[in-house]
Parts: C-alpha cells; sequence; structure tokens
C-alpha cells in the first residue's frame, strides 16, 4: 500500500510558519504537496477567482520532502486547482488547512479562509480538516499543536469522514499547554458586534476602519468557546448544507403556492 | 407607525440591473436606504475587507426617493458598515440582496456575494432574503421577478424570520415566465467539477483559467433544483450554524479525550 497523499493549503501564505508547522507534521503520515496562497488571504471566506486566470509556482522553502507550489489565488481556488489539475492523476485521501494563525472557532468559521478550504475540499469529496491557533501572532508558539495534528489527521485517514462534513480543529493559546485534552463540540452562536472608526484623509474625504468586538451569549457546555476557554483542543464537524432544516415546515405554511 | 426601514445591496454592483429593479419594488414597501459595491463582487462568498479601509460614496442613479451609497468593499462588508455606520440610529427592519444576475440555488450559495451578505443579515438579527435570477445575462429580463420580490418581502416584513435563519430565494428564468408558483425548498445536494485551462503566456510561463460543470445527483423532490426546473420560484431558509449537528456522536465516541 503506498502512502496516504496529503495536500496542504492555509490562508495565511505559503511562508506562515503556521503552515510549515503543519508541513512538518504532515511529512510523518504521508507523502505530502502544499498548494498554498502566495500572499495573505485572510477574511477571504468562500471566495474564489471568476473574471481572472491563476498562477502557479513552484516553490522550495525548506529541506522537507514535500512538493509545493503558491498559488495566486484564494484558499478555494488553491483547493480547486490542485485537485483537478497539480493532482488530477491522484486523487488526495486528505486535505489540510492551517495552522491558522488566529481562532477560527464560533462564528468566525464563516469568514475564514482557512476553513472555507476545507469546507471546499468536503465538496470535492475528499477527508478535510481545517486547524487554528487561538494566537494571531506571526511568532506564535506551535510546538504544542503537532502532536494533536497528527492525531487527528490520521484518525481521519484511517477512518475517513461521513459525506459533506469536514473538521473545523482550534487549539488553545500555547501558554494554556498542556492541554487539557479533545473536546468535539458544536460552533458556538456567538457574534461580531462592529463598530466603525471615521477618519478624514488628507483630501478632506471620509473613510472607515472596520473593528469588532465579539460577544457570546452560547454558555453551554457542548460548544467549542466553552471548550478552549477550559484548555481543550476544540473539533467542530462543519458542513456545506447551509439548509435551515428546522425552518421548513413553518416557510411551507407562509410561502408555498401553486 | 412609520414605514419600515430597508436596506438593500448585492454583489453585481449598485448600477446592475438585477439591484435596481429590487429598489424599485422595495420603494413600494418601505423606505429605503441602498448601500451596495461599486463595482461587481460575484463569487466574493463572506469575504471581508480586514487590512484595508472602506469608503462610501453618496450615489444618485435614478429618479427614486431611495438614498444611495456606493461602497469599496465586499458585500458583507456593505452591510456591516451600513447596519453599524450609515443607519447606526436606527436598525433596518429587514435587509434585502440582489436581484443577483444568475443561480444560487443549491451549492452556489456558499460562493455567492449575494447570499453572504444575506447570511451576514441574519447575523446581524435582521429579517434577510437574498433574490436570484437563474440569467446571468446584465439584460436578463427581471419583469416577471418583481411581483414575487413584494410578496417575499411583504411576508418577512410582517411574520419576520427565524432566529438566524435567512432566506434564499431563486427564480427561474423569465423565459418560464409565468412562474408555476412558490415552493419553500431544501438546498440540492449538487456540485461544481472544475477543469482548468492551462495557457501559456507571452513570456514562456503557464497561467491556468477555470472552467466548471454542475452536476446533481440529488433528484428528490424537495431541493431548490427541482422546483425550479419545473418553473417554481425556489425559497430555501439558509442558516449560519454550519455544524453537521448529525456527525457528533460518531466524532464523540472517537476524538474526545481527556
Amino acid at each position: 500500500m503506498s502512502a496516504p497523499l496529503i495536500l496542504v493549503t492555509n490562508d495565511d501564505g505559503i511562508t506562515a510558519p503556521g503552515i510549515r508547522t503543519l508541513i512538518h507534521a504532515m511529512n510523518q503520515l504521508g507523502e505530502v504537496v502544499v498548494v498554498a496562497p502566495d500572499r495573505p488571504q485572510s477574511g477571504m471566506g468562500h471566495a474564489i477567482t471568476l473574471h481572472d486566470s491563476l498562477r502557479l509556482k513552484p516553490m522550495s522553502i525548506d529541506a522537507g520532502p514535500q512538493t509545493e507550489y503558491a498559488c495566486s489565488g484564494t484558499p478555494v481556488d488553491c483547493v480547486k486547482l490542485a485537485v483537478h489539475e497539480v493532482l488530477k492523476d491522484r486523487k488526495p485521501d486528505l486535505i489540510v488547512s492551517g495552522v491558522n494563525h488566529g481562532s477560527n472557532a464560533s462564528v468566525n468559521v464563516i469568514y475564514s479562509g482557512t476553513m472555507s478550504a476545507a469546507v471546499e475540499g468536503a465538496m470535492q469529496g475528499v477527508p478535510s480538516i481545517g486547524f487554528s491557533l487561538l494566537d494571531y501572532k506571526w511568532d506564535a508558539d506551535f510546538r504544542p499543536v503537532e502532536p494533536y495534528l497528527k492525531q487527528i489527521a490520521q484518525d481521519a485517514l484511517t477512518h475517513g469522514l461521513p459525506e459533506g462534513v469536514c473538521l473545523n480543529v482550534n487549539f488553545p493559546n500555547a501558554d494554556k499547554a498542556p492541554f487539557a485534552g479533545v473536546r468535539v463540540a458544536r460552533q458556538a452562536l456567538g457574534f461580531w458586534k462592529e463598530a466603525f472608526e471615521e477618519r478624514i484623509d488628507p483630501y478632506g474625504k471620509p473613510y472607515y476602519w472596520m473593528r469588532g468586538d465579539y460577544y457570546n451569549p452560547d454558555e453551554a457546555e457542548d460548544t467549542d468557546i466553552w471548550a478552549l476557554d477550559r484548555g481543550f483542543v476544540s473539533v467542530v464537524p462543519t458542513q456545506f448544507d447551509l439548509t435551515a432544516h428546522h425552518a421548513l415546515s413553518n416557510l411551507h405554511r407562509r410561502l408555498d403556492q401553486r
């Protein structure tokens, strides 16, 4: 049996310390191909490049055995181009994204390029995982994370994941290491409350900077935020079926007509 | 009782015929404020502008009573800037996005700037609806759509929408008008299969164009694609809780550790 083929991407760009940690861990589990953005793409969500072409540039960043390409597109573009062009003769066995510098827990999942890459991987029919560390710093300490990267990725390689489901894995800040363990959880229903700061440019015209504060009224013990606050690694199964199935019957009564 | 306040946005840009149709319809239901992208933002998904400032430019495009601003950001930026800056003294009663030139049915919902604006509206706690016409053309015929825009928007103004749920409304191509009626449905579990076309630039370097074909193995009668194929307007309740609740128990057994 040949070694599993593992595709690695992220949204912080191919040189970020987070993805270098992930590549190092995945090299111990299989054959690694990296197709990652050539520059930071944070907050890109599930954006794709519809009206422009894409570039792929072979890279050699460290001494590892992986094959690497920097891509001019978004994280989702990277996954599509990797699966259908770079790896068109052999479907990957696993797609991993990250390790993101910063949280993708709770509602952050929907803005996240890291998690959108994993969601796209699941849409392509490949077991996929996004990893994120609750530390925005470029020089964040990723050392406590590496054993969990290997363990959770190996579990997905061995057992697969349910169809249409990827994993959103978040790690507490390294100052909480050693971590308390691993908790499978649901996405906490928190939200960002934005405030815009107006400034005036040198030509007298206004412009706006977005700032936001996170609020979490969802204090139940089965959420990712609850687990992370207590030092656990959180694992949320995440899907791309956005249908609010619980709302169907009421709306049938209100809106159906023929 | 004062007229309801309705925020209008889209992803095709503020001058697109689709949003002009939507503004015209909403002017008949309430007081309309438009904050929409200053240029096309299709395929932007839930992208937000994290590392740049935003601009707002007052516009006067037609003779209608609405107030309008062109925004330099993504559709989701438009909603945030509208709710927290332009309308910070009065929360809108309804947020509508579109009418998109092209389908946002099935899995297209996840790539769509139009629908991400509606999802963001729901995240801000405002009843929100995205409207899309299955016709990509700039000069698509929006006439059969307008009565449904008013009816579905008025229903949401009157009855509200469940917390955390927005509506994804798609209209068949106008050549299917008069439409067969309205069907509340779930998102069909179809997918895009991409193929990349490699070309060589004048300097001898390769670049890639993405193309895709849509496949839908999900032929059940309760899906949006089923309804649209038969000439119905489809209405899918759409949520931002991406948790795959059905996958939790199996993963608890596999991954929980403490």
